[in-house]
Formats: structure tokens, C-alpha cells, sequence
């Protein structure tokens, strides 16, 4: 992207007001209220100003009748009016010094109707003549914390590295309420829905350019145009690290993807040889996107794929172990002088001092456990350290220390330059679930990747690992 | 099995009186305390006699200094004495007409020391000559409704047809407390470990002519007789559900499962074919075990491989579309007339009325989801029907509707003889997992299946079809 292309989009992410065209006066639930919500809890800095043909008054802001009658210039306008009426509001925008208008407003080419994609073709014709960008239809647009500009009241007002260019806005929320609890942070994500005017290259340009964004995650299910997008692809594999998750692989999720987003999916295998390529981490669901990505936030690049495993459940040691063996890493045996220098300590009698490492009967002396990890990761015949445990598991007494231990075991494997993760499985009880949560925030804390089950783990760190074995490394916690 | 195996283990589910041998006097949160706090909570029937050299009360029960001087006869032992005192109380056992004991105690053949080995060996030739079983080493043995024998105070007091035979006392107690939450019920539940005399051929003919066990479940880590359990396993599959969680199926894992229970776990491609060749269902995870009984239990067998699948979110109806297709199941486009049909009362923006259909923007409004799912279930064209939703995602005033709604569109299911399951992912706000358990606890009273990932829901609902599609139906709601 040329410099004055990326001059010509940054103002949309960092408009000095904003209208919300169509949201509503009655309904303190309804929908269209969302983004008004989100602007005032992010603290948005500009004015904000409501349009509804009711007039009025929300939260002590003055409803606009007409956007015409605004008294000042608008930078950017959100726009939850019906489908019908998106043709009227380009015309008022275009006399108020918009730049972009963001339709959220469903009900064009993505309906499949012909009078929808007719309708679709004419807001793009007429915006271009008035020189207003549009953002959509049908999504849910920008979420920039850094200008404050936001469109859940759930979303972090801290900036990040990771930029989300998303074709789905549920997606996008979805992906953003998985990492952010684990403590990831965004730069931008953009919701973009039918891309009739701005589509994936130019956000996906965008975000190469931008000197904030260092991760770009891509929920795409179908490009406009193939060679831009390709190029723009490359470009950015170059300059970041790219992840990508693919919408509509299969014919059943295609026909779906079109009836979204009006968009053409096309061949599951060419975007496999696309992403093997370009050296693009693909993934198979948000879940997996959220995992990468704190991945590659907090876990230091391991030298090699010696795992040693440490935690508590003889059975879920196995598990575990197959798992991370599954997936490309090793689990090297124990030499015998570290056996023996544990057992000094350790009883043999239901704990398993071999790799895993099962604590079973001694978690709860947890100096025990400190002392295991810090062994356990000066041995130069590992590359990393996993800590697992299913919280189904250990008494409430352990579970009161479990914080404590975690930053203890993370020092031991700090001091000894080792990168460790966690694997935590909660179950569904909710003073299990509860717990987790509060677990996942103290790691975010600290800067302890979380992953919440064996196979999620093991995927999501062989993704990163062969990602960072073919590329200089990019990201830094 | 033969009849009269059979009712020589049938006796140690159902003893008469057990003695905790070994049970702390000191420490209420030890784990040796947790036997008896099973058994109380589960309200067993019998006596239970505890022992501790240092003798005195736990709970109002005396604590006998020797097991000789309980003056009664005794059923039933379980152990939690150190190893080294383990001979002794099967010497002291054999006076009191003990059929069998369970030994939790660990520290034998597992740990792969010569002296535990060599316990080992001792233990099980002493106790042959005195003619009392053992169950384990190392493991936590029995639950048993029916019998009212527990070891943890979490497990349902209710009996139900599914029996689970697991080798890890962990994925025992990750298992159960999985899958009772989403409303499955256990016969039997053994915990074997070691399996020095018991093993997991005697218990896979026990439940195979148990009249209570309609599902098998196995965790197994190593086979004892390699030529005995395949022939077990065959009989055991043509008489039942049969799945199988093989622990050890890699390099890595099998060298955790010698450490666990001191198994040889086998080729992962023999356990492969003989699965395939008996007609058994393979999981690769606990989580999966519960999917799949859950699956069975719960979901009526479907006709075919069609499914419409109904919830909200563009792109998120895009990725379950696509988890299904991958699995081998076929979704649908919706043809016009029932479009048509939707049509009439859905707007068209904002929701997508092919298949998947996605209800995002009329969500609020439940009678028409209702009603949409009575139409969709009517349809010929498909065989089944999927509910999706991610709990991130809708308002709360929706929320505080879902139970009603899923009962609704359940109801509709049931009158047009579709089977139906619901996919329901939560996000990890405990906001989301609490009502995530309590629509659980909603859906396990409605009979309905549960899943918490697209991909866990299509991986186990496509094993189920694969088996049914090779098997007479041997599993009914």
C-alpha cells in the first residue's frame, strides 16, 4: 500500500465525530443501540450525534430528526437505518463532509434477492460519486481503541498488536471476548460484512502499513478480488505474522458464506497451498485463532519441540502426552540422576517422576512442586515447560494455592530461560468455570499463556512452532 | 463370561460392609478421607469400620487400631495403607471372610522400581492363596449407585445404563463429573490401575453380561492378555455400545501410561483395526467420551446424514456448516417453497433463511423461531436438526428466554420425529459458563444433548451415525 493509500484510510479509524444514523428512541434494548453504548463506556473523545426521524432525546444526547440538521461537520457515520433508506443518507452525508458512512444495515446482496444486490450497487455507485467510503454493508465495523471508537461496551479500551480483519461481526466478538480475558489486546479489528466498497485488501494493506499492528488474524470467507488480495497477502506475510481462518472451506459452509456475505468461497485446497506458500498460520475455528494468538503474545519461541510436561492425574498425563506427541513435539524420558535428584524429595508412591511428571500425591506441598519445576527446567534436555491440570481434579485446599504456585513455577522457568504455558481444563461446574476465569486473568497478569485443553494446546503451539521454524521471529511477548 | 463368573464379581459391587483400611484419624481434607466421605454422602448401607493403628472417631464411627478387631465378618477393603503394609492386610483380611480388596495405595509395579515390582508379585500371590481378589493397585476402584458405593461425594446417587471401565481414577472422575452434568447416568464405574490380579478383561465380561450396562466406555492404557481382551472386546461389542479411549497411542503417551500403571500400551494401528473390525467407537479424548455417550443417550438415531442446522450468527453459522460438512454430514439448501414460507413472517435482512439458518436479527422475537423450527422439522429433506448459538453473543433479555425457546423448538423436533441436539459454546466469562451449566441442567431434564464446540458436536454426533449405519440400534433414550 502506498503511503497516501494509508494516509486516505487512517482517518477512518480515527474520526473526530461520529453520527449513529437509525438507532432507536423507544427500545433502551434494541440493537441499534449497541454502538452508542460502546461509544460512550470507550470514552469516545468527539461528539456523538443520534439520528432518528422521532427526534428526541437518548441519555441526554439531542436526537437529530434528519442528518442535514446536525449544525457541524461529521467525520463518520454509523448507519443502522433499513436498507430502503441507505440511499437518502449517502445524499445527506455527502452535504456534511462525511469520509465513511459504516452501514451495519442487513438487507442487500447478501439477501440473494435482485433487489437487494441492485440496491447494493447503487450505494456503491452513488457513495463513489460523493467520495464517501463505505464500510459494509451488514457489519459491525470498527473497534479501534486507540481513537476509542468501539461497538461493544464488553471490549477492552487498552490498545494492542493484534489487528482482526473479520468478514463476520459476531466472529469478531467472539474472538476478541476469547483473547482479550487471556490478555491479548487489539490495535483494530474490522467487521466488514458484504465489502461493497472497502473490502479484505484494502484493510488487509491497511494493517501492513499500520505501525501498530504486529499480528493480523483474517476471518475471511470469500475475496473480491483474488490477485489484490493474493499480492496483499504476500506483502503482509512479510511484514507481520499472518493467521487465517477460512469461512466457507467446505460446500455446506460455502452455500452458507454466501448467504452471509454474498460471498464466493472458493477451493478449500487452493487457500491450503496459499497459506503452506506464503508461511500463513491457518486455523480451523475462532477458538483456535485465540489460541495462536496468545501464543504468539506470551509464550517466548522455544528453541526446539522438547516438551516436558509437569502436573497432576496419572491418566491425564497420558492424555496429554499423546496429545503433544501427536502433534509433532517430544516428550523426552527423564535422564536418571534428575529421577534421582526428585525422588530426594518425592515420594515414588503416586507421583510419577518420569515425563510427564505427575505431582498427584504430593500437590499440595507445593515448595515441592516449585522446587520439580525449577529442575525440571534447567535440564538443557528440554525446550519448554507445560503445566497441566484438569480442575475437576484437586481438592479446594490446592486449589486456594493454585495462583501462587503458577507464579512460582513461571519464575523458576523465567530464571531458566525456558518459555512455559498452561494447560487448564476446566469441566463445566461453575465454581470450576469460575475459577478458571479467575485463574486465566492472574496468568494474563503475569504473561502465562492459558489453553484449555490438551489438543488446543498441543495444536495451537505446533502452529506456532512451525510457523517460527520456516520465519524469523516477529512477535515478541 | 460364564454365569458363574459372573456372579463371582458380581458380589464385590454389592458388599454387604466395608472397611477403610488406612483412613487418616488426623487431617479431615486428606485424600484417604475421601472414601468415607463418599460413602456417607452416598448413604451406603451397610457398616462401614475404619482403621488407623492410631485408633479414636472419625464422624462418630470408631476407628479400630488392627482390622482384627472389627468383631464382624467383613465384604469388602479398601486399602489406602502405605505399600510396604499391604501384605500384612491381606494376611489380617483373610481371617475376616474379605472377598475382595480394592487397593488405592500406590508405589508398585508403577513406579518401575525392582522393590515395587516384586511387591507387586507378592501381593497378588498372597492374597491367590488366601482367595481374596484385588482390585488395583494404585486406582480408586468402585462407584456403584445401585450399591451405593462411591468415592466421591460429587457422583449421582442415580443408576443408569452407562458402565465405564478406565485404568486412570482421574479420567474416571473427569469422565463422570462431564458427563452427569448433561444428564447421563452410570451402572458401574472401575477404576482399575494396576490391574496386579482384576483386570480389564474380568470387568469388560462383567458389564458385558451386567443386565444394568447398555454402553461400555474403556479408558485403557495396557491389555494383561492381549488374546482374552480381544475376544472380551468382541463379545462385549455385539452385545452393547462399545468405545474406547486408547491412553498410550503415542511414543510419548505409551511412555506415560508405563510411569501411570506400568502398562505396555501397543501399537496405535492395531488398536485402530481391531476398533474398526469389531465395530467399536473410538475417541480420542474424555471430552470425547462424553459427547459421544451423551450422543447416544439423548439423540434419537436419525434417518440420514441431513441436518438443517438453525441458530444465530453469520459467521458463526458459516463454521458449524463447515464442521459439519466435514464430518460427512450434508446440509441442505432450503428449497423455495419453505423459503417462501419463512418469508412470510422473517424480514429478510439480517437473517439468512437458507441453511444454516440464521434467526441473528429476529432472535428476540421466540415464537418465530418456534415457529421456523416447525417448518424446518416438517421438511422431508432433512434427517435431523442442529440448535446453535454462542452464549458471547446475544442481548440478555434474550438469555433470560433460552430455556423456554429450547424446550419449544424441542417440542416441534419431537412432534415431526426429527431427532435434535444443541450446540451451545460459551465463551469463558463467568457470566456465560453459569448459564451455560444451568441451560445444561435444563437440556439434561428435557433428554436433550448438549455440545460446547461445533467441531466436538460434528466429530461425535458423525462416530454415532458411522456406528449406527453398521449396527442394529442397540441404544434407546
Amino acid at each position: 500500500m502506498s503511503n497516501s493509500n494509508y494516509a486516505s484510510l487512517d482517518p477512518l479509524f480515527h474520526p473526530r465525530s461520529i453520527a449513529l444514523a437509525g438507532i432507536t428512541t423507544t427500545n433502551p434494548e434494541h440493537w441499534t443501540r449497541m454502538f452508542l453504548d460502546a461509544l460512550l463506556e470507550s470514552e469516545f473523545e468527539g461528539p456523538i450525534y443520534l439520528v432518528n426521524p422521532r427526534g428526541g432525546e437518548i441519555k441526554g444526547l439531542k436526537v437529530y430528526q434528519r442528518l442535514e440538521d446536525i449544525p457541524h461537520s461529521i467525520d463518520y457515520v454509523i448507519s443502522t437505518v433499513p436498507a430502503k433508506a441507505s440511499l437518502g443518507l449517502v445524499e445527506a452525508c455527502a452535504g456534511k463532509g462525511v469520509k465513511a458512512i459504516h452501514f451495519c444495515t442487513a438487507g442487500f446482496s447478501e439477501t440473494g434477492d435482485e433487489e437487494g444486490v441492485r440496491l447494493e450497487a447503487h450505494l456503491v455507485e452513488m457513495s463513489r460519486r460523493r467520495g464517501i467510503r463505505i464500510i459494509g454493508p451488514n457489519c459491525m465495523g470498527i473497534y479501534c481503541p486507540g481513537s476509542r471508537m468501539s461497538w461493544s461496551t464488553d471490549f477492552p479500551k487498552e490498545s494492542g498488536t493484534v489487528g482482526f480483519i473479520s468478514q463476520s461481526g459476531g466472529n469478531a466478538r467472539i474472538l476478541v471476548s476469547q483473547a482479550m480475558w487471556r490478555g491479548a489486546r487489539f490495535s483494530k479489528v474490522i467487521s466488514y460484512g458484504n465489502a461493497c466498497d472497502l473490502n479484505e485488501s484494502d484493510f488487509l494493506e491497511y494493517l501492513t502499513a499500520d505501525p501498530k499492528t504486529k499480528i493480523i488474524a483474517l476471518y475471511i470467507e470469500g475475496v473480491k478480488d483474488g490477485r489484490r488480495f493474493r499480492d496483499a497477502l504476500e506483502k503482509a506475510a512479510k511484514e507481520k505474522v499472518v493467521i487465517l481462518l477460512k469461512g466457507g472451506a467446505t460446500e455446506g459452509g460455502a452455500r452458507a458464506a454466501s448467504g452471509h456475505t454474498g460471498a464466493l468461497a472458493g477451493s478449500d485446497v487452493v487457500w491450503d497451498s496459499l497459506c503452506k506458500q506464503l508461511g500463513i498460520i491457518r486455523v480451523d475455528s475462532v477458538a483456535e485463532f485465540a489460541d495462536v494468538i496468545i501464543t504468539l503474545l506470551f509464550m517466548l519461541p522455544p528453541r526446539g519441540r522438547r516438551v516436558a510436561l509437569l502436573g497432576a492425574g496419572g491418566g491425564n498425563s497420558v492424555m496429554i502426552a499423546d496429545e503433544f506427541t501427536k502433534r509433532g513435539m517430544e516428550v523426552p524420558l527423564l535422564p536418571q540422576e534428575i529421577i534421582n535428584e526428585l525422588r530426594e524429595f518425592t515420594p515414588a508412591a503416586g507421583n510419577i517422576l518420569r515425563n510427564p511428571i505427575d505431582y498427584s500425591q504430593t500437590m499440595m506441598e507445593i515448595e515441592k512442586m516449585v522446587r520439580t519445576a525449577g529442575i525440571i527446567s534447567r535440564w538443557k534436555g528440554v525446550d519448554f515447560l507445560i503445566g497441566f491440570l484438569n480442575l475437576v481434579w484437586p481438592q479446594s485446599s490446592f486449589r486456594r494455592q493454585m495462583d501462587k504456585l503458577i507464579a512460582m513455577i513461571l519464575e523458576e522457568s523465567i530464571a531458566n530461560s525456558k518459555p512455559m504455558a498452561l494447560v487448564l481444563e476446566p469441566g463445566i461446574l461453575p465454581e470450576h468455570t469460575k475459577q478458571l476465569f479467575d485463574l486465566t486473568q492472574k496468568c494474563a497478569d503475569l504473561g502465562l499463556a492459558v489453553y484449555y485443553s490438551h489438543a488446543s494446546a498441543a495444536k495451537a503451539i505446533n502452529l506456532v512452532l512451525s510457523y517460527n521454524e520456516n520465519h524469523p521471529v516477529k512477535v515478541n511477548k
